[in-house]
């Protein structure tokens, strides 16, 4: 399995994946995270899950043509670019699925794009992020749901449920969060693991120069983990004790 | 789809449940917790997930039988008790698997068990918590795996993770992470709803008399739902910032 997330806010874009890929018994570390630039007219970050071998293909393909000046290098809106992708993951589906499902495996790949482009005009439109379909379609975040998960989402979800709001929670809170969320996460399932990557992009400044990729043994990761452990502990103390009665339980 | 889930602790057992049931996009409420108890010799307690009617048929036959003076209610140990509740498992997918499977559906009833036995020979094992398979196995939680979900238990699984350890978490506490993880779910997914039924079980004492439930409106239940967010942003907030530079992306 693998777990991505992509967070909207007020500041710009905040990404985050895990690295673990799996075939059978065998686990590798693959990173999922992947950045197209062109500084000061667009930037781009793609995070993938499903299968790892369709995965690639989708991101190499995308790779070739925006060297080439086409595909996400040309497109004129993040709605083009989102369908950019959505047309790469069609030509990997033409190319393979059909066979993968004759011997019974099925055309999975979900991905992640987060980005912004500086328009032929000159305007300059907020970031956005989308969820690209193994179909090829996308999905927006919008203010109501500003963040998006693919893979593994359930461990993960109820913290972006509980604290993230769009226009309050800005991108180095929403950076916590998605830690928080990897981590709840690779502890319940041990197919999503480190390294993790990080994201921040800072909304108009058309370059990708926030990152950082958090091992295992990162004095950071390792800090958020105990701290918040602890800080759970102590929280669910100070709720209040709920007492019990004798209450009627109708099935008895 | 149902959340339910039992914790083991070095007091007794905790078991909660959530009471939402749906057929089709038909939204109904039902109990799903069942005590079963002969005061001074023998407490049960049933929580079900799975289809409702197989769930109703295996109460019911566990009810009937119990109120014979057999199944449960001559059960010798706990062991025995999980595999009664099996074998009556057993009973209701010989009345209807076949007719289910026919029509593409699936024979599907999980049963979570908890419950303390006095033994014919006067002694008094520590109370057990076991889930029964579709199949009708059972598996018991340990020291190690304190505790036990059924139904919808990925979002409030990490909760559990990071809070419960047996011998350290009191009854008293796992009450609120039971709460906590049945409240992260009914916020993510909507098909787990109030009311709530929470049981905590003294060991020893032979007597199920300590019921609560907790309808969407119950103060505690608010307070606890308004309370945790709090304490969840204050403690993101106090988290250490996660610093950024540009460090190496290799797929770029």
């Amino acid at each position: 399995m693998s777990y991505c997330l992509g967070i909207k806010t007020q500041d710009g874009l905040v990404m985050a994946s895990d690295s673990r890929t799996s075939a059978g018994d065998q686990v590798n570390v693959t990173q999922k995270m992947h950045l197209f630039e062109t500084p000061g007219e667009r930037v781009f970050t793609l995070l993938n899950s499903g299968s790892l071998s369709l995965s690639q293909s989708v991101i190499t393909l995308l790779r070739l043509d925006f060297n080439a000046g086409r595909g996400l290098a040309e497109a004129p809106t993040m709605y083009d670019a989102a369908r950019v992708v959505g047309e790469t993951i069609r030509r990997v589906s033409d190319l393979d699925r059909e066979y993968l499902e004759r011997d019974g495996l099925k055309f999975n790949v979900h991905m992640l794009l987060g980005g912004q482009i500086k328009e032929e005009s000159g305007e300059l439109f907020p970031p956005e992020l989308y969820l690209v379909y193994p179909q090829g379609n996308p999905i927006r975040a919008t203010s109501d749901t500003p963040y998006i998960q693919i893979g593994e989402n359930k461990y993960g979800r109820p913290i972006l449920d509980r604290g993230i709001r769009y226009g309050q929670t800005s991108s180095e809170e929403a950076v916590k969060y998605a830690l928080i969320s990897i981590d709840s996460t690779m502890r319940s399932n041990s197919t999503v693991g480190p390294p993790i990557d990080l994201l921040v992009y800072d909304k108009d400044t058309l370059k990708l120069d926030g990152h950082r990729r958090m091992h295992a043994n990162d004095p950071d990761l390792i800090a958020v983990h105990k701290q918040w452990d602890m800080a759970l502990r102590k929280a669910v103390q100070e709720l209040p004790v709920i007492k019990f009665g004798d209450s009627v339980v109708s099935d008895r």
